[in-house]
């Protein structure tokens, strides 16, 4: 069987070696794509279609054209890309509200003055902390259930003020975030909306409230919940998988769902019971989203969680290692291809939100109120499956793969805090062309942008090359970690320059921030940087990229990105290219509008040159 | 150019005659259809697709089995078609609470404690009818926003008791009807739930809550704001439309959106507005389902509603008559071939809500609190259209087609007072064995299954031969009423027995409940029957078809049919044979969980055989 080929070598040769079929096999049986899917222009809203269009039948049945359909495809995808993520919000602060309520730990209480206040609540001097959590809990659902015709609250002061100015201009400060998403599946269902623009324009909306409450406000909650980030090294890849452990692996995105079961798994009742089946403990092996989020929390479950091994496309190898007793799922990336795998390896699996029920996985729905005893099953479970399965299942691990020096734990405010509580350092340094500009490559990874993060290590490397910092978030930054580019080693690889910085400061050109969520962090910094420099985000030397973007969550990523006002580069085009009004729109005329707009480039160098261009356009505007 | 078959022969032939491209001609250039997309097993969720799935590539990349990939497509499309319904019931219900807050005139308020008694409402002897509405309005609104976790509180009043048991006993009782729909597009989004089962208990909880929300509620809200039905003779088809008056041609779902406007136009300002510019007055013409309601309710409108001329695909044909000045679209279905046709015959279109904006539509979206200023503004832009366009297009109206003598205004309520205030007559018809069942023929037109009509009309003729009486909501009903079924003459198509009921009562053997939201009203005389015979509804000797079901809200009215437990019939399959798994557990399995079942049939003797044996069947079991 062929596999395609993946920038970490060695995992490609695991999985060559292995013979077991993953995603990387299922790639080249699929290579034969439908070219009016690609375009975006097929139509199944009816019994009249599937209906395609072509230069002999340019209209569907109903009459809706290539620009209607390629907008109606790409809105909905927006649309249920943001609705995963506002689901991951809510169920968020659902469970701050629970642990306020019940007085319950919060291992970054101490962030929640500074989360009120960047909120504009009114805290008195009197209020708990756990009042505080259920108050902003409360305050986020509020807005998240309102009426699209009802604006949200938090909109004004999580965005930058010209940005906002901005979205007011357009009318595209969003509504209530779940009545977005409502609409605009109303609005793509048959024989409903047939106008482009205003599909677009709603397109930016949902980017507008995923990023800031989906990313964003995901990221601030979860630091009360499960501790803010601390910059530190830690291993990843398979290697931090160890055999003499009961292994639950994670994958999902909703972190806090966890916060229970990291104490309880490091609990003297948990060891005990964990060595009477001959293990040494529990550990916590990082996978998908979730596990960059645990490694950049990794100052707080430093017992427990073993480390990250990689992104969603990395979670089918893990499983044939065989170490893996127990996967536990609460959300995407959880790929169908690990169905047959946990079936092979006798691996257990719960599943926590029935929105990520797999077929073969005990569906136990997670609650804060009956977090322990959903944990005590998990446990129960877990060792179970150990007991069941060790003695016949080989074990095969790659102890060679990874890194043990991964710089991690980045957050907008350990970033600060590294370069001295200020972000004038990170100034002058891109004042003096130390650092030429930031450039965010995020998102997930595919197999298919030339193979397994073979787009997005290219990319990185071209652009630090030139002396542009890299940031990091999503499955990107799981693939960026796995081939020793957020190791400060790969300083060798970067600039003269930049190379010069990193070398002096001790970090990588590849800064790692975790999962995609942290992509809110990204417009964190890129906001406080804008209003250090008092000018507006798109004048900063500052690129997007999401190379080999996957799913619907990432064009949901990707609206934000535009409505910010960034250049947002794709390695393949979102399905639009079938619509000459929405590809001009997305590419060209948006920049008038929001100054962003996207580039579809699906060459590594020459994308690394557009984004280059760019910020050197952007220094000369600024000046530098 | 060819063109598609069309039950109704004079549409056919003006369509022919008149050669403007309709959805008639596209669908001959679109007959080319993808096999995968047919069998629902093409899956766009991401940029490694579009995969298909084949023998030779059995799962897509991620891993997706045909099984995965079908029921994620089918409960989207569900899911999507139930937030239209919602949306629907949502916007009346605060038109009602808008209209009862500022006291306006509501015409059927005689409702309202029927209404508020059905609801479980705590209503005191002091409350107003304003007060009702409000309460009304509240309670439903309340419903539509809870959370999946939080049930809602109309669903047992509303059902069926031993049905709301049975929906209980499957755990598919909904949560808020707004997050059922969103926590759907979650599930079927990228690389979430893989479990078809969990999906199609998913898309029957849509269905329930579409059902009693979407369908019910919408039509017991506009029987307060807009009158109750009453039975009567009217006018169907083109011969409806008067080139003498300024003509507003409706399209959409939204009825109540047009309460004010309708008494405007036929205010004594309006009428001299429109004799200046040489008119007679102003007309609203009924096309779609907002049409079909129009007609149902015509006792409360005589003068200014023309009538109703046909269905979804009557629209585009209604436009080349050149005697409409304005097109009024506030929802699907507006198909997307009506904007080139507006814009040749120099129509001016408003829609009032942005989920339905076509491109050259000017957006005016509706709120009840500003009902007056659109009223004014719809009058003044029919006004100018009128007088630009008249001297410059040419009128053509087929006044030979429709007829003039279709009985109307169905409801559940009107039906049961027309025998005597009873279902005790109909019951001993039943019994008799003069009435051998009743069939709901509903749902949508499409002009794929033999054409326009073509297989609906065929199917109800078959039905009636069987002396099966048959109930039409939906496009069905446009398409019945159009070749005379629903004349008082189609007496002489039905089986003897029939007939005989048909011609002694003065009735036709269709009976017409309007717009697919009277689908709620059918159900609403499937639980009356079936309490008066103390029985389940699946028992009763009813059968359900969607021959020619077009639309995502018909895959959701068709899952309510399915929740109920009725057997359903649709001429093609709703894009599952791809799923071995999907269409066993639609079209079998869940026949012992739920007791209704999908029967695809595309002939249609063979069909109405089928629905004919399953009344016979279900006739034997009670003894009949």
């Amino acid at each position: 069987m062929t596999i395609c080929k993946s920038a970490d070598q060695k995992l490609e040769q695991y999985i060559a070696t292995k013979g077991e079929e993953t995603s990387f096999h299922r790639v080249e049986a699929q290579k034969a794509k439908c070219s009016y899917g690609l375009q975006g222009v097929c139509c199944k809203l009816c019994s009249n279609g599937p209906c395609k269009i072509t230069k002999a039948s340019p209209r569907g049945v109903c009459g809706a054209t290539a620009d209607t359909i390629v907008a109606r495809n790409f809105l909905r995808s927006v649309a249920a890309g943001s609705a995963c993520y506002i689901h991951i919000i809510e169920k968020t602060a659902k469970n701050l509200i629970t642990l306020g309520e019940q007085e319950k730990t919060l291992r970054g209480a101490s962030k929640l003055h500074e989360l009120a206040a960047l909120l504009n609540l009114n805290i008195s001097e009197k209020t708990t902390n756990h009042q505080i959590a259920v108050q902003v809990g409360q305050k986020i659902l509020a807005d998240l259930y309102k009426a699209r015709e009802e604006k949200m609250e938090l909109v004004a002061p999580l965005a930058h003020p010209q940005r906002y100015d901005k979205w007011q201009e357009l009318n595209i400060v969003p509504g209530g975030a779940k009545a977005e998403v409502f609409d605009a599946i109303v609005k793509t269902s048959t024989n409903l909306n047939s106008d482009p623009i205003d599909m677009l324009l709603h397109a930016l909306s949902l980017g507008i409230s995923t990023g800031l409450y989906g990313l964003t406000l995901t990221n601030l909650v979860n630091d009360v919940i499960m501790g803010e980030p601390v910059i530190r090294q830690a291993s990843v890849g398979f290697k931090v998988v160890d055999e003499n452990y009961i292994n639950i692996m994670i994958t999902g995105h909703q972190h806090s769902m966890l916060a229970d079961l990291q104490d309880r798994l490091t609990s003297p009742e948990a060891l005990t019971q964990a060595q009477e089946v001959g293990a040494q403990g529990f550990k916590i092996i990082g996978s998908t989203c979730v596990g960059q989020d645990l490694q950049v929390r990794g100052e707080h479950c430093k017992e427990v969680f073993a480390g990250h091994t990689g992104n969603n496309f990395t979670s089918e190898p893990l499983i044939t290692t065989g170490a893996i007793d127990l996967l536990l799922s609460e959300f995407n990336c959880t790929v169908p291809g690990l169905e047959p795998l946990v079936e092979k390896y006798k691996v257990k699996q719960i599943c926590l939100d029935d929105v990520a029920k797999t077929a073969n996985a005990i569906h136990n729905p997670f609650t804060m109120e009956k977090a322990a005893t959903i944990s005590e099953y998990i446990m129960e479970q877990a060792i179970k499956s150990y007991k069941e399965r060790r003695s016949q299942i080989t074990i095969d691990i790659p102890k060679d793969h990874g890194y043990d020096d991964v710089v991690t734990g980045l957050s907008e405010k350990s970033l600060r805090q590294f370069l001295g509580n200020s972000w004038q350092p990170l100034i002058e340094l891109i004042a003096a062309g130390k650092i030429k500009g930031l450039a965010a490559v995020v998102g997930c990874s595919n197999v298919t942008n030339l193979g397994h993060d073979v787009f997005t290590v290219g990319l990185t490397e071209e652009l630090i090359k030139n002396d542009i910092l890299v940031l990091s978030a999503g499955c990107s930054s799981g693939g960026l970690e796995n081939v020793g580019l957020m190791s400060p080693s790969a300083a060798a690889k970067a600039g003269a320059n930049l190379r010069e910085v990193c070398e002096s400061l001790g970090i990588p050109p590849v800064l790692n921030f975790g999962p995609c969520l942290a992509i809110g962090r990204l417009e964190m910094i890129a906001l406080e940087l804008a209003e250090a420099l008092n000018i507006d985000i798109p004048q900063l030397p500052l690129v997007l990229s999401a190379p080999q973007w996957l799913e619907e969550q990432a064009l949901a990523d990707g609206a934000f990105g535009l409505a910010l006002g960034l250049p947002l580069h794709l390695a393949s085009p979102p399905f639009i290219t079938g619509s000459d009004t929405v590809t001009k729109v997305l590419t060209e005329d948006l920049k008038s509008l929001t100054g962003g707009y996207v580039i579809v480039e699906g060459n590594i160098e020459s994308a690394g040159a557009k984004l280059n261009a760019i910020i050197e356009e952007r220094r000369t505007a600024l000046g530098l």
